[in-house]
């Protein structure tokens, strides 16, 4: 007998909304490089973008059946996060369960294994980010954990994580830490408009990031 | 001496027509999870959509001697469907062929090696599946079957068999399943509607799948 | 003690112009089928475009020093062409450089690992070829080799070289060799212009291609 | 319901037995470069060699139901062939059924799945070629078809074709061509023993092949 | 500051004894097929096998400052499990270090990098499980967690769970598990005896496997 | 017209013979991190090792021409190095070429396609190295340069320069450089002897690596 939870504590909602303006990239960086997913787990367009609290489940490869049974559970604004075995061949969910979600509020799903449906997916403006798209089916035989921590990707997730995904990938918080990860994301974000603005201005390289004793002190010395 | 062959019998135009209303992965659970194509073959656009008979050839990798014979002897409608060793360093279909192809009024070309000259092909509106996209041109040396049936993607394709294929990827249907295939895909969409309107509606996943006994009997029991 | 170079002799401006009307599969098969990068190196949107002299450098994988090095260096209209192992899993390139790229008038930038920033550099307009995208970050830790030949996507590329790069994939043209492939390149363009407009006009495959005795002597006989 | 034959015609025992001595390469070139499966599908141990008609038989992906179903209806000698969608994350076949193969006499088994016990397969001598090694566990859950013709590695097998395996790869002879097959594959095997012995005779390359008007008629010219 | 722990309860050893005589797939299989590693970690020669208590460490991909670290806080009959990015194409573990492993009785090492000097790890004899084999060397620049829960090949490992691999790959058993996995583990392997007995002995997979009432539910009949 | 030369400086014999004495990581090592061509080359057999001039050819991917042409021209213990695209399905070389070869005293074979026959490579002990092993042939159509750089697994190699390949992979040393590089790699084995001795002696990581100041001023304090 396996007992599913469906309790976790979610995270702070203004926390959430205050990561959902931050970049994935700006998000990893700030958090000291961790949390990111493999590049491979990609958005189905590059227009889609989320930011929730992790809703985790773990499938079988090729089946769908604790996906399907996440969905009754999960609360408006959450975002599904599927570990199936990092199978390309599925298709694990398409525009009946899309509708499902929408209906309960979903906040975007993503999954290390196929969806398809993607043109009904747009249309419906749900983020959905998978490892691939595939018209195979799934089958709907195994339980397994829900609610508790998954890999996927190459990091753990936690339920009540907060999931950052935009065009350039998928990255983690931890809900512990996702406070101190928005002021520092912020305190990124800031550094690097100085940045931008510094480069518009018509500073160069070598003057912001120092590059000359850097690269001497290395032992590159430069002949222009 | 080889000899190709052009004559094959092709399928019911009416059927044609109603499967390209029906999507590629409906079509494939609706005929019992068959003729799916991995998922590497993949629209140049993910808005090409096609629909036609299969005007199957044979290349040998990096040789497409045989695909512009084949564009000699289609006829309006007909899909193109080259398999050629799954090479992907190889564009073996462009701009001048398209324009030869559309001027015949092919139904679009399925490919498991590369195509290249890829904004022209959006652009002409010929909808073209591939691997890969590559600027690596073909040679053309090889003589093979033509009008014969060949392996795609992991399946096997006849002359004259229905190819569908869209955002998602591509299904073969055989020609003589095809009108039984139409029924099935039209109810399967038929119900996946009345699911769709049932979660639109307010009904849940519980409802609609009868989970909990079916969780039960495998063993999961959720505490909400 | 490493010495970085910063000069070398950049391409006729004329003949870079010439270059950049002309499609990169076009100048592929003009110069004899050299200089095509792997297709694994693709533009992170297709309607990007780029034309310009190479400015190589040699980064260590997951390591941006010499990149950004690079950027301190190039003239308006260069083309930054990074060597860093064809590594996916690091994003070595952001809307931060990416300003300071546009600030100096950077034509453009070709990579085998990954970027990330993909939105702004989309909103941007700067072209960016690159092998993944990816928000994880790289070091700066590691000298390397600046305005020195690379090998990239399976092809060595000189400082001084031509890249061009389209949505079809990248082709590097050598200095010394642009004229002479400009001329090739535009007699190619005017041969398939031919073609296309028989092709349109209702002449077949069989009549330009002069198909049929080709294969006859190849031992293929179509039986219609 | 479907109904799974067992019964179809077998090659011809000696033929089978020539077969045997012949290489799998040697028997590709014979008979005109066909039926090679995809260099994926290798031996668990390079000492390991098959020859024997084919079992043929469809499984889903993880799932191994019809592959224990075909150890129940094989003869001795044959040779069971699994195509399985080429999932590489799944072990379908161990210690427990190679014992069970060991007992009817079997000839081998050739999968585009995975398998484990790979240690006690070397033990027994049962020759086994498959995609990839894995520890994961598969379900008996989906029904499919056996003895019908399968697609595996890219090729089309019917039951009763000749599989032919070693170090080098995968080979597939059609029932209706494999006498005819033997011939050619001696007579390539007499050339080439030829071949070997002139170059250990002191022949050179130049000589064997007639290299130097060839390479003339294509335009190369060496300089020594 | 970071500061890193070497302090981790290990698991008993007589269990880990007992799991040393049972094979990855079967202790897989045993504890409901949970803990596999992706099959892409392999060992450097298939007779190398080991079992002992994890030792994790997290370094960063192309840098095995933490790797040597490791080793230097080690106990006899450790298997220090270093996840690194995945990276194939860095030898982050050689002859050098592998001496000083062998000083300190390592049990094994195991990572999702690359190693190198393969033969001397063979004449030494200390097993390694390796994503690849790779020349290329590794930095010593970053300092990341040392027995915290680190995820590899897709599976999260906790300090003290016991890794066992052989020929077919690597498992993990959690700690708290480990005495109820050898017994499962056992049982079964009681029963694959008896299987193979009876499948010496003549039975049939049709009688041992039940198998055709089973196919008759799902909807097969075969015809002999 | 092509021009082929097959001249150019071979290293000296006594600085080859000195390098084949070390090993190919030990060399990529001592020569800056230089010259090794991706893991995916690799030997026929791990006990497979060559050092030798480099005789260098280009082949159009699944052609062999230019390869069976380097084979009438090379010396004794010149080492092939053919780039062919990195094709896997392939097999460019096997027993007849081999046979040609060891009548020439050939040094060994490097390449990035695919060859064949591998248990008589092994048998006659003729080192290979490739990137897969396929039983598929070549044409023969395509020339190209020889005796000129190429391109292979990443790196640039000219002809002349120093292969040296064992069972870890391959590195190229400049001609140029070679002597220089003996003595780096020597001085890098007396070190590592060292190292080796210390550990067997019972030193530890920490202090042959003066590991606790390192990590110290990197932020990382370790809790026994």
């Amino acid at each position: 007998m396996l007992r599913g939870s469906t309790k976790f504590e979610r995270p702070d909602a203004a926390v959430v909304e205050q990561l959902s303006a931050l970049s994935s990239a700006t998000i990893h960086e700030a958090q000291g490089r961790l949390g990111a997913l493999d590049s491979t787990i990609k958005p189905v367009d590059h227009r889609m973008s989320l930011c929730g609290s992790a809703f985790t489940v773990q499938c079988a490869p090729r089946d769908n059946l604790m996906l399907q049974t996440a969905i009754a559970y999960v609360r408006p604004g959450d975002v599904i996060v599927v570990s199936a075995g990092a199978y390309e061949e599925a298709g694990s969910f398409g525009d009946v369960l899309a509708n499902a979600c929408q209906a309960k509020g979903l906040g975007g799903l993503i999954t290390d294994t196929g969806v398809r449906d993607t043109e009904d997916l747009r249309a419906l403006g749900l983020p959905v980010f998978s490892r691939s798209v595939s018209i195979k089916g799934t089958v709907k035989e195994t339980i397994g954990p829900m609610c508790e921590p998954v890999t996927i990707g190459g990091v753990l997730v936690h339920p009540g994580d907060v999931m950052r995904a935009d065009a350039d990938g998928v990255v983690v918080v931890r809900r512990e830490d996702a406070a101190e990860v928005v002021t520092a994301s912020q305190e990124r974000d800031d550094a690097e408009a100085g940045y931008i603005s510094a480069y518009r201005a018509g500073k160069t390289v070598i003057e912001i990031c120092n590059l000359t004793p850097l690269l001497a002190a290395k032992g590159l010395v430069i002949e222009e």
